[in-house]
């Protein structure tokens, strides 16, 4: 196995989408007034995004920045829920997607990992929440590579593909690092080494992890720590 | 002026090319036992590399990556003394633009500039030229934006535009810096600010400066350093 470059997934592998989101929505709502049930709301937003973003890859939409499908999927759950602010405010929680947080072990990780390895991303996030996200929350990446470069969202092909042919790399030299195994499935099949990293918090306490075959990936890791004790970084 | 981003023109503005590139062809020639006006042949590399390009941005030739662009001009001056050598050999050799290292300011400026502003590159080298640099010299952008990215090297609009496009700004958010006026005066006919580092070096020494009109740019620095203390970093 002569893996040149990782490539990570980043909601829910690199940062902690959940709680970071559920604490943006708790910050709107004291400084607008609402209450909601904000972890079902945060629950509900990125719930909406998978069918939204099967939509640009059906064809059905034209492409779309995530960040656009994330404000087309806020504005239903804002509006069923009869909540109004101006539009800059609309805006400014929409990209709360840009100020995530990483999971404890990420950052130490991913320096590690950086000696040895290039390490991108290969996020349906667009360039610009990306790069944000990076600056917020100190992650290292030699490059910052996105499903908008391609005009593809993950698990399409192109994506994984566009990702080894701009590093430069075979396929095989490249290894998705994900905690979801259907994108480790579609990387698997596009001919990338998988690394599986458990997240077992990703959707909340006391939830059940996806299911997955022994042996399915070339890794499989509790975090960042043991996966580059597991790739001699 | 409200900029958000400094995008970086590399080659001659942020590394020291050539006398990077003359120290690899001098490490070749030993390796080989080769003998030449290793300056000179640098110079013919660097040289060549326009008209190759403009050839792309014409049509004459599909896009092509830089590396690709190297590698044509590299194989002509090769040929032309006829030296001989492996095609491995070769590529190594050709890879030394991707371990250029940088100037004496510049890892400073960086990480000044960092602080205040997202700085990315954007220049016509391939993204796993640029990725596999940073690593080399301790480049720390917040993201990696080359010409490859939009099929059009600078200074066809399309890069400069594409640039702010993937930041999400304005091009009037975005800010060129570069050593060079004729994509310095391309990026600001796109809308974009520009920042003119003074590289007197950058084609060795006595060389006279490009010319320029006063006020011809928004900011005209003596580095980085410079650049950082102007634009408040």
């Amino acid at each position: 196995m002569t893996v040149r470059a990782l490539a990570f997934d980043v909601f829910g592998t690199v940062v902690d989408w959940r709680s970071s989101v559920i604490a943006e929505l708790e910050q709107f709502g004291r400084a607008h007034g609402v209450t909601a049930d904000w972890p079902t709301f945060a629950d509900d937003w990125r719930a909406g995004y998978a069918p939204a973003m099967d939509r640009v890859r059906r064809g059905e939409l034209p492409w779309t920045k995530l960040d656009g499908v994330h404000r087309m999927v806020l504005d239903e759950l804002l509006a069923a829920r009869d909540i109004s602010v101006s539009d800059e405010d609309v805006e400014h929680l929409n990209r709360a997607w840009h100020r995530l947080n990483p999971w404890p072990d990420s950052v130490a990780g991913l320096i590690r990992l950086k000696q040895r390895y290039v390490i991108t991303t290969l996020s349906n996030g667009n360039v610009s929440l990306l790069t944000n996200m990076a600056k917020h929350a100190g992650l290292p990446w030699d490059c910052v590579i996105s499903a908008e470069l391609f005009g593809h969202y993950k698990p399409d092909r192109e994506a994984y593909l566009g990702c080894a042919a701009l590093l430069d790399l075979a396929p095989d030299e490249v290894m998705l690092v994900a905690a979801h195994p259907s994108d480790l499935r579609a990387a698997r099949d596009a001919s990338l080494r998988t690394a599986y990293v458990v997240r077992p918090l990703e959707r909340g306490p006391g939830r059940p992890l996806p299911r997955t075959e022994d042996g399915e990936f070339d890794v499989v890791a509790a975090d960042f720590g043991d996966l580059a004790d597991q790739l001699d970084a």
